[in-house]
């Protein structure tokens, strides 16, 4: 029987999904619960691996148990909730997927969520959850500039050094700012919601770093465009930080 | 010179705003900050002592202080919160006020916001900022329930033991039940908003913990109007964990 996890997670504690052999990873937390359900080395096979400090509300994986006996998807999310009490680590969901069903190459379309406060004060209640702007930002100009980045490109500007993928093409179907209101004192928080069928690795953190020196006004909309063409890392703007980001939602034909 | 100071803070580090003999306070913290700013034992006049484990957004806090020489608002919340840096609070706002001005008696209104999630996997994201309730609620007759507590009352059933206000009296303007979508898995988050001049010690809790009978089944709206009526604590739902609590806003007539 094949079932498909969605899981929610604060990256803080871990260093990323993927396990390592001396820090202690989500994938790890995960398989030693259901390790302690059913006494089974299971091995998780995920959508998407976040980096270390990396969140998400979404996350997919996909495994398979002979369990011996008919398991509920309910009862099993409640069982690994149970051994994962400890853990910044919940399962949201379990459902039984058919045994072609693979969370990584099933998947249609995902969502990044890149989280910023825009005020003077650093954040007391979201510490790690965040990434703290001092410096107001031109949310207009950001949003003027952000659709140079839509539709099928080379992003090597945007792509990691140590990235793992062939190529260095993904179209990004989504690209947007949004403005939120964060405290009573004039306190800013900016949503940039990323979305494609895939990232290259540091892809979104990358985008992030370059839109804000857009929002900083240090670079125009035709600058960002310029980085793009360059498909050169070190034309790009900085990698954020882990802290704002978090993998919100992934979508499949099915399941 | 006296300044309010609109402070933000996760309240799991303290034990409540108010200074006590052997346990870390924000009160205590916060005036450290000035010490370290100006070298000046200032005492702090705060609005709301929330109770340990209690969040704030907009806490409001009035002192006085003679510096000396001209000192801005910006400059000063910036300098506050640089001696903040290891601690879970930051000053979001500070500006000058008459000096008749005071943090509790000019409050013209208190916004509390109590945040539940409800679903059966536990928060992994937000542990200690929300209370997590398994089964799942009845929002339309929490709903349905809530107007009975609202206007002028005596409010005995939901006063802590504890409390130490002269009168059980107190006028509800506000009582909401804020129903939305957490996760994509199913998962809800009610948010219940109470707002009033003042409240008793526990009003809020008690009443969330009461109002959690109601979307439980448990209690009728009439059950809650008796509830009221008894003038009981003992005839009240149970105390709800500090975690979903959250001092928002703090209404004045001016500043």
């Amino acid at each position: 029987m094949r079932w498909k996890l969605t899981i929610e997670y604060d990256g803080r504690a871990y260093a990323g999904w993927q396990r390592q052999k001396h820090q202690i990873s989500v994938q790890e937390v995960v398989e030693t619960a259901l390790f302690g359900f059913c006494q089974q080395k299971i091995t998780l096979h995920v959508a998407g691996r976040t980096d270390a400090g990396v969140h998400a509300s979404g996350q997919v994986a996909h495994f398979d148990l002979d369990y011996g006996r008919p398991l509920d998807g309910f009862d099993l999310a409640k069982a690994l909730n149970a051994h994962l009490r400890s853990e910044t680590v919940s399962v949201i969901e379990a459902v039984p997927v058919p045994d072609t069903f693979s969370a990584r190459y099933d998947a249609l379309n995902k969502l990044y969520t890149y989280r910023i406060l825009n005020r003077s004060a650093p954040p007391a209640l979201e510490q790690g959850r965040l990434w703290h702007v001092r410096q107001p930002l031109n949310v207009d100009a950001m949003r003027e500039a952000s659709p140079v980045l839509l539709g099928k490109h080379d992003f090597s500007t945007f792509r990691a050094a140590e990235c793992q993928a062939k190529s260095p093409i993904r179209t990004l179907d989504r690209l947007e700012v949004e403005r939120i209101p964060y405290d009573r004192a004039g306190g800013i928080e900016l949503r940039i919601h990323a979305e494609a069928r895939s990232f290259l690795h540091h892809q979104v953190r990358n985008i992030v770093g370059s839109l804000v020196l857009v929002g900083k006004g240090r670079w125009s909309a035709q600058d960002l465009k310029a980085a793009l063409d360059a498909r050169d890392r070190t034309k790009g703007g900085p990698t954020c930080p882990s802290d704002g980001l978090s993998l919100v939602r992934i979508d499949y034909p099915v399941g």
